[in-house]
């Protein structure tokens, strides 16, 4: 057996980061996978960087002692603010979503203006402006904060009049800014890609960060030459900081294999 | 000058704590207050009770440092999970909101069937219900988890058909069940009190522990002698662990004086 078989642990603030795991698994499908959801001290949005670095400084000590051989870090927040400190630190390596989601809105932005969608924090914090404007200061960035949507889809309410009204008003003003591509910037939001690109139309393209990271994290295993056997049969294990019931319950709503195993992990002991 | 002007303490998860304080400063005009919002550690509904002892610690000790005479526990799970223990240590009196909420329905239920609506957290904790079963056992409690309020409070949409359409389906069930009192069991719900209200009819009395709370406490300060002198000019100050701005918007839209003094706290060091 090569070390390559061993897991790839993703971690977010919650349950979002399962959108970014679900692409792993359908991408990358002898991927084994280590999740840790903090759903203890979930949300991050709103939580200074220098918490955010202790939280995911603890994650990434928990990930290590099931033997990862890359770290995603699946959560906006936790990519903006501590990846590139945590890093450095680290002989594995570690990819976020933001970059990932950036650089393909970057590719593929004809009229250089882009629209960007995520939580309070991620868009008052202008994570992606920031790394956008690093690559192309000349694209215009077009940010909507949209704080209703994490709590509708923890609702299940992905096809629903409530969510299509709430949509239609927080995007409003993002359409008449002639925006041609659309970063579906925090993890839950992929899963309200239907009610967002019914109000957007067809011409705006929608950028899933999720969808892109799953490809990095490809090419990443790929260069490095960790990537799994192709006869490895992948292990999906799941750990939160609370409330796993809920968790899992989440989990089997949107994963495309059944979730069983879920532990609690007492994090604040990393 | 009487020691009797120090001031109340009075701590939250967050920012739904403000309903209190905004109660206490109607009813009891002279009284000096001192309030916590536990910003970065919000929410406590889905941590456990250990977790939340120890927070209450914290911040109990911080408060004393503010010289303090009493202090409210303007939050469900800690007045729940954490009051009857911190009491015991202190020297200073302590009250939270479920008592005065839930005595209040007692009193006014006629046909012993009292709803309650609050956070997940509230609502599975069935800390209301255990409560009311210790005061009188024959009365049904009928409890519905209404987990987009918060979101919707805080997104400042009180007065709005999205809101309605919502609230009408959480309390769909309720009113089916012929309840006559229901519980605004979560300190953000008092500001949707008009849009339950036009749901539930006028023949359900509407209980709100925010109410309650600062009517048990002028009560209390009043039994112990330590009630502010009635030339008292009050002072109003807030403290947060994290995110003083957002805080302070909140707070400024649902305060009946400006609030301009908002510190930050590192709670994690009391």
């Amino acid at each position: 057996m090569s070390d390559n078989n061993t897991p790839i642990g993703v971690f977010d603030s919650g349950v979002g980061g399962l959108t970014v795991a679900r692409e792993i698994i359908r991408q990358l499908p002898n991927e084994s996978i280590v999740y840790f959801g903090d759903t203890a001290r979930v949300p991050y949005g709103s939580k200074s960087k220098e918490t955010i670095i202790r939280y995911s400084r603890q994650i990434v000590r928990f990930l290590r002692t099931k033997n990862v051989k890359a770290i995603v870090v699946a959560c906006n927040t936790a990519s903006a603010y501590a990846l590139d400190t945590i890093e450095k630190e680290l002989d594995i390596p570690m990819i976020g979503v933001v970059k990932p989601g950036a650089k393909s809105a970057i590719a593929n932005t004809r009229n250089k203006r882009i629209g960007i969608i995520g939580t309070e924090g991620t868009i008052k914090s202008e994570l992606y402006t920031e790394f956008i404007h690093g690559i192309d200061p000349d694209i215009e960035v077009l940010g909507k904060a949209c704080p209703l949507f994490v709590p509708l889809v923890e609702e299940g309410m992905l096809h629903d009049t409530v969510t299509d009204e709430i949509a239609s008003r927080y995007l409003n003003d993002l359409k008449k800014q002639e925006i041609d591509s659309l970063i579906l910037g925090c993890t839950h939001y992929p899963l309200l890609r239907s009610t967002v690109g019914k109000i957007m139309g067809n011409k705006v393209n929608l950028v899933n960060p999720a969808y892109e990271t799953a490809v990095s994290l490809g090419e990443l295993l790929n260069q490095k030459g960790i990537a799994a056997d192709k006869t490895n049969s992948p292990v999906y294990e799941y750990y939160v900081s609370d409330a796993a019931e809920r968790f899992k319950s989440f989990a089997n709503s949107i994963m495309p294999v059944k979730t069983e195993m879920i532990r609690l992990v007492n994090i604040e002991e990393y």
